[in-house]
């Protein structure tokens, strides 16, 4: 995920209350715990997507994932390095979309809003398809119905989220730790082993259908940087930290880069020593951990760990885009609908809306992580390069002492996430890069149109000007009525109550009905006129919405009163003719008067 | 279908004017056309249930089809009989929930309409269904559809209803003249040749699991008795003859009879003399055709009017029952929604329930004609036992001359109906006859308590009643407003008109906002007064409802005006939040003020 946590910031997930001090903020453990499950877990699907490109040139061509993981973790460091920078500038956090609407200007902070959206969408689909994988290495019965599994996954975490549980940074220490020596022990025990110790999976024969070329590496190269996203999120976290606020969140950065970076390289060493190739039913992790434990019940632990974070770095993304959502809705990009609380303290159209895409795309590509590899990496390398340009332009603004070497620094990474961002989008292009490619200005023209509408809409609203006083005018109220019973009692009280003049409405298409309505009407004598509008072919509504149009304006406030019969069981309801419901909608939607529903309760 | 067109007499289907006195009116022989499709189309599924029942007694038994007929015809001569006697009583048609409301009750009626539902709604799915084995026979590649096939017809039939088509009974005399002739046809070139002249369909093993005993062939005669369906359509239908209106009918009803009779006739006796038993992928009928007339274009020219006919048929249901669900709605035992007809004369509720309704049976069934033939027959005896035991009451009470003859050929019918009925319902009550009997006493349940419902509302409502004249009294309006804006300066001004007081209630979560806005309040100074809820959770609806229950009550009439913002596009719709929507709905559930809706236009 490109910018992270970013806007998590906004919504602490360790509640802080008044006079609690610093108790309730993270420690550098802690901090890892809360914000680094993202960038851990992708270790789950970056080999793997290194080693499915390059088996396509043979097995042979396997041996190039240790210097193509070399490379990637190269890039690591500089990011790391980078992002402790990013930390000691912006203690605030912020996120990109807020940095770059501060500080690069409108475009940018569109451009890095669409590609945020698409990043959270995209951490929870990766995260829930590798997590599904990995579940069904674990349990062979799963591994023909992934896609069935990412959706019930999907489901628990979207009822978790509308629910709003409040998450505690440490509630997840137990299974950040358990992942991390997991990871670790496969590492370890992997080489302290001369062989595997158990290999799981079925082979599947290897066409070779491409030669070893710059071509393939640079594919393989681009492909494993999926392992890279998430680090930047502590950098958009450091609110979050106990103080010394930026040395805690900067030492955070620095495990979190040290653990990822033996992690891969480990794993990297492993599949090379043991030529790992990809096996139908399992993932090249769990024939790591196979390797390294055996298949007792360290396999199926270190399994079920790796689906618990992977579904916990999904979570993330719950925490992030529904919060992102209701940004642009306070800013008129996105309908004010998503930045609606009920009562909950939950964004629940956000929590929806981010579900509903993410199982959208998990059904386009059947759950299979590989597919969406290529639009995952695209947006990652998108965020690096902006917050690294943003740096940057700091550093050369600013120039406090040693900014030189320290813009050099955010320079080569920004080269570096550039070069690795165009290698993806021209290698990965036919294979989904180009959905990224459309989504972002499609979202982008989405944003801009939503905020046009809202400028015209607050133009014409008088927003935040003080409008002229109302004017005080007299008042029809139209009754629409169909015979003369309790409820025309009460309708015309009530509107007797409410308009200065009142008439009485009824449309009839026999003219007997009429004749003996006009009588009962004259016996009545309530006191108010009666209009009968014939309609020969039977239709209630229409003749009354002429009518009331015939009636509008002249000044007059026009009010129709329709009256509602509204049985007190449910099940009756529909025993009521909805035709008042109807003229309701239809005369707000074809006239401009005031609609008012008068209900009448019965006791059945 | 048990009392067949009965409620069509209340439409006729010949559109009569004003001065044009008889012409409009029916022959005999467009009689036959207008009212006996529905009987004489039942030949495409009566003889091939007789003959699917036998065949499991081995190919030997299906011999047994021509006495069976014998009796079945035996049986349709004496309805015939009875019905020209109905015919001579009943010249007012009326059907047979008229009938039965008149002269035998409350619980008979409600019964008559629970069978007359259910049949017409069999009659759709049986004709439907033997129309889509029809053109299966004809076109093989349909025959693995058929569900699909009985479907579509089915679209169809609810759209041409829906858009509510004028039907003549001159546009059915060409197609009921084709079947006419080519049943006939089929009969005679049948009985002319001495072996068939093709024979059709994949023959398929038949397995004798049955002895040819008593009960075999009750089971096939009461199966063969679908073929009785229909001719009680003409006795309902009288008014829509040209006088001398009862002879022609009852020429009429004769004329069905013998048709009826000779086709089953001569169909029975070519299946036993050229064994024809049944075969996968065409129908009985199909193979007669095949027999007679060889697989030329006669054969598909036969197999295209017999589905034709059969949808015809469907379609008389199709101005049945909603003419039917329309009078228990007059009647207050169905909801009255199904009385409504809109600019179109069409009782559109009726259709849709009607084609739901058959969708469902159809889908349960699989399309599969044989497997509706218990169910159907069930209610046909129903019918005709109900209408014949209410000639004899009627020969008993008036006693005119001859009528203990007449009693007797009434009550022979009811006698011999009651017969066939218990047969039918005793072999076939596990095969689906027991559908019917929950479903009768379910509707019976239905219409009761509809009925009952109308009843305490009606009373409640003081319906029929000249009730207390209405009061006067004072009104206050409440508006609920977010900020000071145009939008409140509308609301004001209508709420002015219309209300004796009028006070603005804005519910604010954050303690600054709220100040604001009364300092903004302030120097508008709108001369309302302003109240500000404080909603610390963030809920908008909550606190406006319990601040207006707060005020309800104490003699005013209390009314809340809710503004809203409407874009002139509706694709804008969603960007205005919906929260008005909602206010309004909760405020209708759960107070009894009236709530109005004022629309505020944007030009976007």
């Amino acid at each position: 995920m490109a910018f992270g946590l970013a806007h998590r910031a906004l919504r602490p997930r360790v509640p802080l209350r008044h006079g609690e001090g610093d108790k309730h903020h993270l420690t550098s453990i802690e901090g890892l715990a809360a914000l680094s499950l993202d960038a851990l877990s992708s270790v789950a699907y970056g080999p793997e997507a290194i080693v499915v490109v390059l088996v396509a040139a043979g097995t042979g061509a396997l041996t190039a994932t240790l210097p193509i993981t070399v490379v990637i973790t190269i890039l690591l460091t500089v990011l790391v390095i980078s992002y402790r920078q990013v930390i000691a500038v912006h203690p605030d956090g912020g996120g990109a979309y807020a940095v770059a609407k501060k500080s690069l200007g409108q475009r940018v902070s569109l451009l890095a809003a669409a590609s945020l959206t698409i990043d959270y969408v995209l951490t929870v689909a990766v995260s829930l398809a590798a997590g599904a994988a990995s579940l069904a290495s674990a349990f062979p019965i799963l591994s023909s119905h992934l896609l069935a599994v990412c959706l019930v996954l999907l489901a628990l975490l979207t009822a978790v989220n509308l629910w709003g549980v409040a998450e505690s940074a440490r509630a997840l220490m137990l299974p950040t730790v358990l992942f991390i020596i997991s990871m670790l022990g496969i590492v370890v025990m992997g080489i302290l082993r001369s062989h595997p110790a158990a290999v799981v999976g079925a082979a599947h024969p290897v066409r070779t259908t491409e030669a070893l070329g710059v071509l393939l590496i640079l594919k393989a190269f681009s492909s494993g940087c999926s392992a890279l996203t998430g680090v930047e999120a502590i950098a958009n976290g450091v609110p979050m930290f106990r103080e010394p606020r930026i040395k805690r969140a900067q030492h955070t950065e620095l495990m979190l880069g040290m653990l990822l970076g033996m992690m891969l390289l480990g794993m990297a060493y492993l599949i090379r020593r043991d030529h790992v190739a990809p096996r139908d039913g399992v993932t090249v992790l769990a024939q790591l951990a196979a390797g390294s434990y055996g298949t007792g019940w360290e396999y199926y632990a270190t399994n079920l760990i790796i689906t618990l974070v992977l579904a916990l770095a999904a979570n993330t993304s719950f925490g992030g885009l529904p919060v992102l959502m209701s940004l642009l809705a306070r800013d008129d990009r996105l309908p004010h609908l998503f930045g609606l609380r009920a009562e909950r303290p939950v964004y629940r159209y956000g929590v929806v809306a981010l579900a509903l895409l993410s199982a959208l795309l998990l059904n386009a590509v059947g759950g299979e992580t590989h597919r969406l590899i290529p639009l995952f990496a695209i947006g990652v390398f998108t965020g690096f390069t902006i917050s690294q340009v943003g740096l940057v332009r700091h550093w050369a603004t600013e120039q406090p002492e040693g900014w030189l070497r320290r813009a050099m620094i955010n320079g080569l990474g920004a080269v570096l996430t550039t070069g690795a961002g165009l290698v993806l989008l021209t290698t990965k292009f036919l294979e989904g890069a180009w959905v990224v490619l459309v989504a972002v200005p499609l979202l982008m023209l989405l944003f801009t149109r939503v905020q046009r509408y809202y400028a015209t809409a607050g133009e014409e609203l008088g927003l935040g000007r003080i409008p002229p006083p109302p004017v005080r005018t007299m008042s029809l109220v139209i009754v629409p009525l169909g015979e003369v019973s309790r409820l025309a009692q009460r309708a015309l009280t009530a509107a007797l109550a409410l308009g200065d003049e009142v008439v009485a409405v009824s449309v009839q298409a026999e003219p007997e009905k009429a004749r003996a309505l006009q009588d009962t009407w004259e016996r009545w004598n309530p006191g108010v006129r009666l209009e009968i509008i014939d309609s020969p072919h039977r239709s209630l509504v229409q003749p009354m919405v002429a009518y009331v149009r015939r009636e509008a304006g002249g000044g007059r406030e026009i009010a129709v009163l329709i009256p509602e019969v509204e049985p007190r069981h449910r099940r009756y309801k529909m025993l009521q003719n909805q035709r008042g419901l109807l003229l309701a909608t239809v005369l707000r939607a074809r006239t401009d008067v005031v609609v008012c529903m008068m209900p009448y309760g019965l006791s059945v």
